[in-house]
């Protein structure tokens, strides 16, 4: 019971409705309705994360539909279960919801959220709805892995290390949103995109989770820079990386020209970092797992993340921890 | 990556510093630091419940100290597991911060979360910080259950209904705290101790679901009234309840006398209420879930919820939905 003038019918009516044609597999034996949903027994080890997009820190209601803000609410952890190498399987949702949005409003959301579940073959098996003063998604995502999985921490001296995909998108897509970038055309369309409506790696992250052995991995959810460092310090080793092996979309290079600033601090691109002995080329790789890869550093073994260009050491990463979330220019 | 002025290092660092000394069972094969948890697979039907505590909506930080309020929110969860009849397992928390909140003020919330983690024997597995306007933490929690659970659909016509200990006490608690109710003495700390730091009743559900056949149950988070609502709707039965059956803590009538109204509408008591029927006494039943419980109406065919007071009734569930959430006093 809220200590705030709040309404429990019109919540509790609210869920029942956006919940009575919900996805359910053969896994959920009681959803939706229940103090506690019940699932059936995981065939492997279970994974789980949780993660929440809020208004104003994560989202503008301005700038996207309701739509593509379920699916991206649901994206988000389901590419947190890509970095595992595991398969998604069924969400519960907290919806924290605040004066002046509507039942339409609530219907499209979900149905975006349905959408999206459907597509990887989550059941959405629970939920909460509370009031308060921003519009808030919080989803925690349960999957099933085998005994191969991916971690952040078994980086290796001598690994490669590789993207998926292309990075600084989705940075890029914010600024054009934010009107702190200019484009136009296709490119601003496709840089947008991929900051509204990005793609979890599920099926690349599944197929390298089953290579021998599994690669160390990460998703790339706040930038290049910081999320390579979770998996050196994870590791205790360092990293190389050169500045221009990092790959950059042509709508990138379209409206952004050759600067890697995005690439490497920007986030929400949700592609995968992974780390693994070079033992194949990117391009065979790159088949193998069904997604373009590209090798952009290497594993050393001194604890420190340094961009090289052109064979100069432009960044270094500091070693104090405040360091941690910028570049800091070398000053050599 | 946040939109917003956000500092991702103070936050990392945050929970980092905070789960450092998560308690981790054997259940647990990763936990706090990567993408996912990872669990060893249960041996069970699993159960999922997701609850979030909004500042503002739920608590308000001057009547309450940060322990207590960790502690409370996983108790929220804890007692939807305990409506099931299953085990607590795990938890993921995601906690939202605001501006004006020190590490002293979230070391010691995750203080009190973590104890209340150790007393119900649950591993505190992942967990996500974001900032937001107003403080939330959101729960999900996971538990192992047999073949016998507890479900709110399966009332039927002929069984009693029980509740467990006593109504209306955390309701009353809370109006002490609100300015609303004057109250002294021990009775005033009693009931507000119920508002603030309630328990669930893990063991005597997990015991009601070993009866055969297992009751139908809920947990009485919004009120008697409203949550047999629930159950009565699941059911598609209806009940009748003695007004002077519900039971009363000394403290709730020292302060509140025989008015039952908010034994009956206030809620987060998070005692349990089932239906069986009603083939032992009460006090043989107590002494079996090991609680105190009280029989205070029986199921009918007829679907309505009536209040029976010396035999007449006194108020009726209303048709209209608009009802649900409100006692609507009878004509008669």
């Amino acid at each position: 019971v809220a200590i705030a003038p709040t309404n429990p019918l019109r919540e509790f009516d609210l869920i029942e409705r956006l919940c009575a044609k919900l996805p359910q597999g053969r896994r959920t034996i009681l959803g939706v309705g229940d103090d506690c949903a019940v699932l059936a027994p995981a065939r492997g080890r279970q994974v789980v994360t949780i993660d929440s997009m809020v208004e104003g820190i994560h989202f503008k209601l301005a700038w996207t539909n309701p739509e593509m803000l379920g699916a991206r609410a649901l994206t988000v952890n389901l590419s947190d279960v890509a970095a595992m190498g595991a398969t998604p399987t069924a969400c519960v949702i907290n919806l924290a919801i605040r004066e002046g949005l509507n039942a339409v409003f609530f219907g499209r959301l979900y149905a975006g959220l349905m959408q999206a579940a459907r597509d990887a073959g989550v059941d959405i098996v629970g939920g909460n709805i509370t009031r308060a003063d921003q519009l808030s998604i919080t989803i925690t995502l349960l999957g099933e892995v085998g005994d191969r999985l991916m971690r952040r921490d078994r980086a290796r001296v001598g690994d490669a290390i590789y993207v998926t995909g292309t990075l600084g998108d989705a940075a890029l897509g914010l600024r054009i949103l934010q009107g702190q970038v200019r484009a136009r055309g296709e490119s601003r369309k496709y840089l947008i995109d991929r900051f509204l409506a990005p793609s979890a790696r599920i099926a690349a992250g599944k197929k390298l989770a089953r290579l021998d052995p599994a690669p160390a991995a990460i998703d790339i959810s706040d930038g290049l820079w910081q999320d390579l460092g979770h998996i050196l310090d994870r590791s205790n080793v360092g990293a190389e990386m050169e500045v221009d092996a990092i790959p950059l979309s042509s709508a990138y290079r379209a409206v952004n020209g050759d600067n890697p600033e995005l690439a490497l601090r920007g986030g929400d691109d949700y592609e995968l970092l992974f780390c693994m002995p070079p033992r194949i080329s990117d391009a065979a790789l790159s088949r193998k797992i069904g997604v373009r890869v590209t090798r952009i550093g290497r594993v050393v073994a001194e604890k420190n993340l340094r961009l090289i260009d052109h064979g100069r050491a432009i960044a270094d990463r500091s070693r104090r921890l405040s360091g941690w979330d910028q570049l800091e220019p070398s000053k050599a």
